[in-house]
């Protein structure tokens, strides 16, 4: 005999003010039905960290009346174990054969009084299952909750900050040891193996990437992990991350050169990206927008004559999620205000030949900015 | 210089027909445009096996003209050195600052000769993509691809039977290791890393699951991992499954004893459980509905007096993902062809106390049934 017991993964990060927030702010917006699915949205709201799959589970904030969870019957007690259990949500069970989408429309519409109009789905809901909602409610509109979720997710709580910092000092701890992973006469692939071993031991509990660009492949920003054996002299762009026991996530790039010395243009030109990443980190403070912090790092690069080599945004967002509101690119006029954590990550690259990039996640203070990373930014020899 | 240098983890797995295909039945269904993001429907369809992110990379399959592929120009060269770099599907890259569902209207629409009206989407494509498509095509209608993938996806070749037989084994030679990982005296935690190292060690390249449901946490289907201590007699479902290079899953149940001896009533329901799964097992072959599938099962559990406590459907189907058609569900008449790929997993969950479930992945053959999994399917008793 006994009872399950799941240690709950939070505590003082998930309150009950964050569904209450959730719906004042769709109701501003004019959304009669909040639907939230598996993800980190849901894991924001309520600390159920539901795997993502077929059956529909999903958190219902209609406007008015309180929220409710739509789990599948055979999920329902690791919904009581979990933090979301603490937080006293109605949970509607609903078993093999039920329509889930009936089941959530019929109790939406008892709250409200009427049939909601205007329903906001998760961005990254799957489409089965917003489909499933609207035609479980006809007439209805489908419009995206992001812009009520980006606006509670991406100003992080002193909590939440520490759990990033967690995460920024795991990640640390694998680049300080890459001396032990990247040699010359290896591959990426038995390289990056030995990573993801590392950012499992240094205090995460899953591997987002492990990115070893060697030589050319350095050249293409998203690169993995390839059978290229590394060489003497190889430039390495290792970009890595994982996600930590509370979910919040790490993020770090450090390029190294290995066994031997760089060809001599490369001091010239990562002295440039080296600049520019420090120059985008010290625009940071409320107030800045997102644009202009990747114009900082922007200038300097396309200043010294190197714009046509840096092929994407200088960062993005965050927290549960590796990739989150803010993005910091040009056209996003979104003011930084104390709390915004994101990467700045500006880089150069050379095709078929290598790149660089300069990664630290940094977050914006009351007076201007603190990085979760530490360790060199200087092209990092290691003897190989 | 060189090349980045991916080995194509696909050969006779992906062809061009598949895509022509998947045209041709959407076209049939009267759909103008099919509209796939990354996951396993764009892998199935062209060996690129993306990472699903914000931005938008995207399969268009307009219902006249050729097909095209919509990608962040930084992730370019992973496409090229993808097997979907071979079928020649035109690539249009975007920038970072661009609008890449404008991108996709506007080469759809010029295909076409009109802008499509019905646009499918992948039943797993993020909402933010599905309502950005349908965004960028004003007065276009939503719908879900799903059943045109489905019915491509789940009748399997001969040569993704042969994938799916390999991580059969591989998981197989996971659970015959199991007096290795499952002890008296260990957390369900250490355990679940033991197994999912075992998994990574015997051919996948990624852990999907470990469920460790040891005494009271079996009665949970689908409870993973916890601290809770194994204690002797203590009967343990272990449900583990993983991902193997070419994106094939695994996928499989064994319940165990471990540490001397269940409770004397363990035997007789077990033995319910056991005759109920071989019963499903034997009623698969061509013209047999899903329904009946999962009857079989359900048939005899019930008629012995446990029908309460079979409180899940009787499978899924299984391929590049882990739950795909078909589902093995009351309801579902969808008859059974050759090539079709699924669990059989039947489960008896006493709440407080324990449970049981009994999984193999099985394939319709032409005149019957192919288990994918060996192993007894008895109550396997460890030493502990």
């Amino acid at each position: 005999m006994g009872t399950a017991s799941v240690p709950p993964k939070t505590g003082p990060l998930v309150t009950p003010e964050r569904v209450r927030a959730a719906r004042s702010l769709a109701a501003e917006a004019g959304t009669d039905l909040l639907v939230l699915t598996p993800g980190s949205d849901l894991r924001y709201l309520t600390g159920y960290d539901a795997h993502a799959m077929e059956r529909l589970t999903a958190l219902a904030v209609p406007s008015a009346g309180e929220p409710f969870l739509v789990v599948p019957r055979l999920e329902a007690p690791m919904v009581d174990v979990s933090p979301a259990g603490a937080l006293g949500l109605e949970m509607l069970a609903w078993d093999e054969t039920d329509d889930p989408f009936a089941l959530l429309a019929g109790a939406a519409t008892a709250r409200l009084g009427a049939a909601p109009t205007r329903v906001a789905v998760g961005a990254r809901t799957w489409a089965e299952h917003a489909l499933g909602v609207q035609r479980a409610l006809p007439g209805s509109t489908l419009e995206l909750a992001g812009p009520v979720l980006d606006r509670l997710r991406m100003v992080k709580s002193a909590a939440e900050i520490e759990e990033l910092a967690l995460a920024g000092a795991a990640i640390d701890r694998v680049h300080a040891r890459m001396a032990e992973f990247l040699t010359v006469g290896r591959t990426e692939a038995a390289i990056g193996a030995d990573i993801a071993a590392a950012i499992l031991e240094e205090g995460h509990v899953g591997v987002d990437f492990t990115i070893v660009g060697s030589g050319p492949n350095g050249a293409s920003p998203h690169h993995e992990l390839s059978d290229r054996v590394v060489q003497a002299g190889d430039v390495v762009v290792i970009d890595i991350g994982g996600e930590t026991a509370t979910g919040y996530r790490s993020d770090c790039t450090r390029t190294y050169v290995v066994g031997g010395d760089a060809e001599p243009d490369v001091a010239e030109w990562y002295a440039v990206l080296h600049a520019a990443q420090q120059a985008s980190v010290a625009a940071v403070r409320p107030g800045v927008t997102a644009a202009q912090v990747d114009a900082a790092a922007r200038d300097v690069i396309a200043g010294a004559g190197w714009g046509e080599h840096f092929i994407h945004r200088t960062g993005h967002g965050i927290g549960l999620d590796s990739h989150e509101a803010p993005y910091i690119v040009a056209g996003n006029d979104l003011p930084l205000v104390p709390g915004m954590a994101f990467s700045v990550e500006p880089g150069i690259y050379l095709p078929g030949r290598c790149g660089a990039r300069i990664e630290d996640i940094v977050v914006c203070t009351e007076d201007g900015v603190r990085s979760l990373n530490g360790g060199p930014r200087e092209l990092v020899e290691l003897p190989g």
